[in-house]
């Protein structure tokens, strides 16, 4: 079992779907992740920051989790990263009704002093730089650093992104934004661009249609659950994020065949994640549901077929 | 090992993709269903018209396949029905340029005498009361019969079409399709509300996103094995359907497990399909490298996971 270091946003939410609204609920890339890693009982740190006026429960219930907070900064007098989106009839497209960067503005990640011998980094998505600056502080090259990104990026900080995909062993994308960084129509193509430009193994989500893990010429196809209704898919991404990053730093096995199972692993977390708002489902998960999924996840894509 | 009824077009296709365009070219959905299933050396008729204009090389491919041509009828004075289609960059979208119904408007399907007590019947895309014929000319109910169909008969024979489901086992569609026929944005809840139209198997093809097959509570998912490129998608859903119809008429095993083998030969064929422009590929298309695609499938998609 490894520590495990996840940088991101801590963050209130608030999201309109077809099924309902929310008010400021705990949201943030961070939040999601931690909560999809404790699935693991791993031993993990968040490091993100947040204003005065961020709900002392909402820390409770992380460090609940097992999930240390000294690399929270708390700024007193400054105001939480807050975010809203309004989802569409068919789920797959949002818009972004609000972002306040507020202290997120300013942030300066600072990685507590005995998570800096962390195995796995797990840096969600937040400016480049900010990602680097974590593992720049790192004591030495972490055996494993997952990096999420996303499209704001490519467009704002092309050139930093770059250089902090050079430090990094894994990417998770979305299939429009490998395309958007590559110029290539095909996922296959554009995740050996992608390869090039550092990341040993490229993650592609492709929301609804599953996720497909390429390292080399290998490629593993993991479908998502066919659901009767996404109920909010917000954190979706950062939860398939965190179970596999955390799966990772629970098994310390890197090879291509337990990447696959920690996409698989990735998958059943995120599959819960939309059946509520925000953490909803998350925060009371229960490790005999996820085994339920998993097998349901087996029956889903396991065939046995004799080859004559 | 059954015998396998096939009732569809044999036609002539004018293809443009962004890799090239081809002038008529042999096509039509009982030719790739026909050279799909060929591919598990069922003994198989095709039930179709064609013009005075079609060569006769065409059919003797066809005969070369071991696919009975004694149902395609040849009209003298009439022409080869003739598509034209004009496929955009991304490939999944498509113009119609032509659609040339010539011979193909006063088709009366008639099947062979001795086909008659086929064990299965593929339906090709034709006009629901065509398929419906096709049924009633057998001498007894068949073990399975298979339809595919297209949102076309959606919007202008609808009556027809949930006629003919009702008389079916399995029928394939797109998940488009699936919307349309059910007003469901939800796939896992169209496939039930298909089921209750009459099939009890709903095979769901996404394209590059793979198929969903559906049976009572449960579900497959194959995806679609990632391509470097596609080069002509023409046939790729008639070669998905002979691949799976052809499967199960050379195992006679109607069971859930064997369907999900059928889903993945399916598949199988189907990328194949559109590495060249119309049925170059699958006419030239050996045993050997069906198997090696077999064993990347699996690859692709199988895992071990040891609950913990």
């Amino acid at each position: 079992m490894s520590k495990l270091v996840i940088v991101g946003t801590v963050a209130f939410d608030a999201i309109e779907t077809p099924f309902g609204k929310t008010d400021k609920i705990l949201g943030g890339a961070a939040t999601f992740i931690g909560l999809a890693a404790s699935q693991f009982h791993v031993d993990s740190a968040a490091v993100s920051v947040v204003g005065g006026d961020f709900p002392k429960k909402y820390l409770d219930l992380l460090e609940d989790k097992n999930i240390d907070i000294s690399g929270i900064e708390i700024v007193k007098e400054g105001k939480t990263f807050f975010w809203s989106g309004l989802y569409h009839n068919d789920m797959n497209s949002r818009d972004t009704l609000a972002t306040e960067l507020n202290v997120l503005a300013d942030f300066q990640p600072v990685v507590p002093e005995n998570y800096k011998d962390a195995k796995v980094v797990m840096l969600g998505n937040l400016h480049p730089l900010t990602q680097l600056s974590v593992l720049e502080q790192m004591n030495e090259k972490p055996k494993l650093v997952v990096l999420d990104t996303m499209n704001f990026w490519m467009d704002n900080a092309l050139q930093d992104l770059h250089k902090v995909m050079k430090k990094i062993d894994v990417i998770t994308i979305n299939d429009e934004e490998a395309r958007q960084l590559t110029g290539e129509y095909s996922l296959v193509v554009a995740a050996r661009k992608i390869h090039e430009m550092g990341p040993q193994y490229v993650v592609i989500k492709k929301g609804e249609h599953g996720a497909l893990l390429f390292h080399d010429d290998n490629v593993f196809y993991a479908p998502a659950l066919p659901l009767e209704e996404v109920f909010d898919p917000t954190g979706a991404g950062d939860t398939f994020a965190g179970g596999f990053a955390g799966y990772l730093a629970k098994t310390e096995d890197l090879s291509f065949e337990n990447m696959k199972n920690a996409v698989i692993y990735g998958s059943t977390l995120a599959s819960f994640c939309v059946e509520k708002f925000g953490t909803e489902r998350m925060v009371n998960l229960e490790n005999e549901e996820v085994h339920k999924r998993l097998q349901e996840f087996k029956a889903l894509t396991q065939f046995e077929i004799e080859l004559t």
